[in-house]
């Protein structure tokens, strides 16, 4: 497993009740997907959505999003050091 | 104070070293700043660091990056929404 973080960046708008969504349905199917997401961060005016997760890989990540709704992250990187 | 991320594009070659010391030496003037860094996540090999941080400003977070080295990010975002 890895840790990724992946960034939206045409998330104008978004609220806190469709991401717990998008979170709920994603912690719904974490163990066939693989993913668990640990945190996502969200500014609507820029629309900027920063999202933290383990993974056993950055398609997994990518997949998921689309499977919940959320769209394919516009970057993805493996975050091996965290401080 | 309000939380922000922050994301950095050129530091390929990073160690959890050095962002360990620039950690512990923005604790030191957290006080001075009003900065608070919570957690860094960083991804050596395409050089992108994001910051989490809660702050009185983006001003003040980028101050505070000057001030240990880590040079100015290059976005920085608010990040009201938190899942």
């Amino acid at each position: 497993m890895t840790r990724y973080m992946d960034v939206h960046h045409d998330a104008q708008g978004v609220t806190a009740d469709q991401l717990r969504q998008m979170h709920d349905a994603a912690v719904a199917m974490a163990q066939e997907e693989g993913v668990q997401f640990e945190h996502t961060w969200a500014d609507p005016e820029s629309g900027t959505v920063y999202c933290l997760s383990e993974a056993p890989s950055s398609q997994a990540v990518t997949r998921i999003h689309e499977r919940i709704g959320g769209g394919a992250p516009d970057e993805i990187h493996p975050v091996p050091i965290a401080v």
